[in-house]
């Protein structure tokens, strides 16, 4: 057994915490948002953390309203620019609350009086005590180098400030069902460890999403990286056909995360162009349509949304990547070059 | 010879004009940004256009101290989201004036009483119709597959607007010294055929920069994925240290963008990084601190700051890729599966 795995496996009482703990703090910073008229989010992020904020423009601007743009924390640190952000809500998200740049954000932040909220898993990290508003991880020590639990518990803290300030109670039903969603695609569905076998000698892959997945593409393709060396690379499908499409190449295997939602018209078609140019597919999905066009299926539960489902997509490339690892006879949890807390200046 | 090089020897003198003929319609609009007290702009753009606009993020926080967005078209085309962009400038960037997702984000801040402009290649295209301002690219057609000289206009008028934006006049002063400095590069320094030919089996690489030559890490790796149709994956280096860097390996060349200026320390440091690793490294530089670290030099011009090197380097990678697929015995005209117009719904 690794780590990884064990941390993987939490992820449903982690949510569960979160979902039951962050209420108030969550409630209290969504009535500043309304009373200060905020009209910008900016976020700063790096690696994972980074990926989260991914997800976190996408529920934010479809269900709060508020536009969101993220940080180049080199403005600030390299450059000493000053973006005005009196009137925003600035977030920094990391998961040691270590992120020196992403600290510098929140202080340049404080220094407008803008409003400031950190997301870090250590409620006495120097983000947590910078920022107006901290939300914890609630996930106990991450040990594991590639970062699973603290990942989806900062999707879920952004997703319930989301919520918040939506006005309705809809996304918050649907946010509720995400720990027996993931509960139930690890207990029930799991990788098939006949598709982790037949990518044990992969060196290379392409990962594809479109909307509120494209952040699990990017974040599967960042722990294929971390744990497997496989030089994964994530796309968002739009983008895709600018360009690197000329890259598809049938010796390199494709992972679509494709959901059924909204997006479904363009998974199927992305489906089709991969499988008109002869491309080895996994999709991972819950749709038959796609499952019809690809060559392998990694399985997820029926009953989710555009919202929700990231949560449990993200669970399956953790899942994916940690066997892969132990199947290339790598260890997942110690990964050659990296370290847990990253430090840029 | 290939259009591709008749396209990027053409770019000093588009640029001359955008410099020249963009002056009037850059001041009426930063006047009216000013009056209407603008917090946000909000660029939409896809591949090439969206490399534009991140150099166009530096620059506009940097020295106009406006808060940068980039939309994620599918928040309004697929989710029908409403992001609230009423006292925001927002920028659609697209050279045939006809990307249906960027339409799509103008419309919907037109809608709303935004501010709109558009950056295109073509006065009549739905794009510079649909926005309250239009700034062309003057480039004349632009006929291979691979954009080049509408690249480089895109960012100038972006930095034009940043320049108008800072309330002072030396931004200008340093964008007017534009258009010679790339033509010192093309005339005087270019990219060695030693260097092209020591890649021409490459078939994956790396594309690295911090701070405003990210932009050109990104528009430098998808000309190498566009015409040679190699791997090459780019990342800020700030990024690069939060899990890809355990895909280093010795049979990957890396590719640093990195002229000198603000940026030096983080450059020196990842080129030493790189050293350790024992990894082959080309520098695009103008340093000859960085040039002993490395193992090949693409040389450009002295005398550059973090705000025109980009337009330099831009034209280092741009020829790098077009020799390396002429080596390759490809032609950089006409990539494979790829068309000059993407429509993405």
């Amino acid at each position: 057994m690794t780590i990884m795995i064990d941390e993987i496996n939490s992820q449903p009482k982690v949510l569960e915490k979160v979902l039951a703990k962050s209420r108030k703090g969550v409630r209290d910073l969504c009535r500043e948002v309304r009373e200060r008229k905020i009209e910008l989010i900016y976020i700063a992020a790096r690696g994972t953390s980074d990926h989260a904020a991914v997800y976190a423009k996408y529920i934010l601007e479809i269900h709060a309203g508020i536009p969101v743009a993220f940080a180049a924390p080199s403005v600030i640190t390299v450059y000493g620019g000053k973006p005005g952000l009196q009137n925003a809500l600035v977030i920094g998200i990391s998961q040691s609350g270590k992120a020196e740049d992403v600290l510098e954000v929140l202080r340049h932040a404080g220094r407008q009086g803008s409003l400031t909220a950190a997301i870090t898993n250590y409620e006495d990290s120097p983000m947590a005590k910078e920022a107006a508003y901290h939300f914890s991880c609630m996930a106990g020590e991450e040990k594991s180098v590639a970062a699973t639990k603290t990942f989806t518990a900062q999707m879920m803290i952004m997703a319930m400030i989301a919520a918040g300030l939506s006005g309705g109670g809809e996304l918050m039903g649907e946010l509720e069902t995400v720990p027996a969603k993931i509960s139930e695609f690890l207990a029930d569905f799991g990788v098939p460890d006949r598709i982790v076998n037949k990518y044990k000698d992969m060196q290379e892959c392409f990962v594809l999403a479109r909307g509120t997945n494209y952040s699990i593409a990017l974040e599967g393709a960042l722990k294929i990286q971390e744990t497997c060396y496989v030089r994964a690379k994530a796309y968002a499908m739009s983008d895709f056909y600018h360009g690197p499409l000329a890259l598809l190449d049938t010796s390199i295997p494709v992972f679509l995360i494709a959901p059924g939602g909204l997006t479904d018209e363009g998974n199927m078609e992305m489906a089709g162009v991969l499988s008109g140019y002869g491309i080895e597919t996994t999709a991972v999905t819950n749709d038959a349509g796609i499952k019809g066009m690809v060559s392998e299926t990694i399985w997820v539960p029926p009953g989710l949304s555009d919202f929700t489902s990231p949560f449990v997509t993200a669970a399956a490339m953790q899942l994916f990547a940690c066997k892969l690892s132990l199947a290339k006879g790598l260890n997942p949890d110690n990964p050659r070059n990296i370290k847990k807390v990253t430090i840029t200046r």
